[in-house]
């Protein structure tokens, strides 16, 4: 079902982040612009990223109907941070705001929108909510 | 599948708070008393809910057997309160215990009974949780 | 279908502990050894599980292939804790790795790790999580 098939996809999404695996994360986007790729290669030449760690936890999504193929949905979510001495804070929650395709049978974003509940967003983010 | 249109009644339920939809909110009851619609509009009159606003994230529903056609089902939630000047916190967990009932093909709570952890309450709690 | 199933096992595993019906948890266990009843037993003995309540929050399981009819699942977590006074803190977060099986027609895990995020486990730390 495709309430089914959004979660796996948001599922698949927040692993990738949490488990720092960046590299993969423009896979989750249909035709990825090298924004995507050259994002990801300044985070690990910086390495903020080692500095911390996120735990995601995703919602149920919400699905609109959409024109043509595309499958429109909201899903809310929360994030934890995890420093590196141990102590965890709530770092952001809010919603994606989404647009998918398939593609050859895996369903892929073509845009995702995250938007944040708060209007404090750590202003050395970099690392993809 | 039924823990599939449980799941949906609840992801709707919350983000018509979290969008400061509160005036859909009766909608979600099976034959809504006046008093829910009363609660909404106590709530614009005060101008409380401007202060601040909910993020929910909830889980899987358990479903119990129920007597007749009602659908019983207790859920977990976690609820983050996210104030005008940014600041978030961990307002409230605990678990929806839940009778539904299928209206026409529409799932509505008959009864949605709020059990929170905790015995600190906001008292100016206002906003349906 | 499977994801369902896995979530269902998780929902419930979390409910029990959540509910405190911790003499409940080895059943969710294919064989349990003595090692899971003899921690509940201590746990009551010891009166330390009556200071504090949880609340688990658990995400979507993402399946992995597995040999025979083994299910893997990776399934990211987060615990609330709740103290007598009321206070309430962002507890754990992490992800369980697990291996279930299916015994006659129940899920069971034969195996499942806790893999917390954050080093800081908190030293008295007696309730599974």
């Amino acid at each position: 079902m495709l309430a089914e098939r959004v979660s796996q996809l948001n599922a698949e999404y927040a692993r990738a982040i949490d488990d720092d695996r960046l590299e993969s994360w423009p896979d989750f986007f249909a035709d990825p612009c090298g924004m995507l790729k050259d994002r990801v290669t300044a985070l690990r030449e910086a390495n903020i990223y080692e500095r911390q760690a996120y735990r995601h936890l995703v919602g149920l999504p919400a699905l609109r109907a959409g024109a043509g193929d595309a499958v429109h949905a909201e899903t809310p979510f929360l994030v934890v941070r995890v420093m590196r001495d141990g102590s965890m804070d709530l770092f952001a929650t809010g919603r994606y705001v989404d647009t998918m395709v398939d593609e050859g049978g895996t369903l892929r974003f073509r845009e995702r929108l995250v938007v944040c509940d708060s209007s404090r967003v750590d202003t050395l983010l970099a690392i993809p909510l």
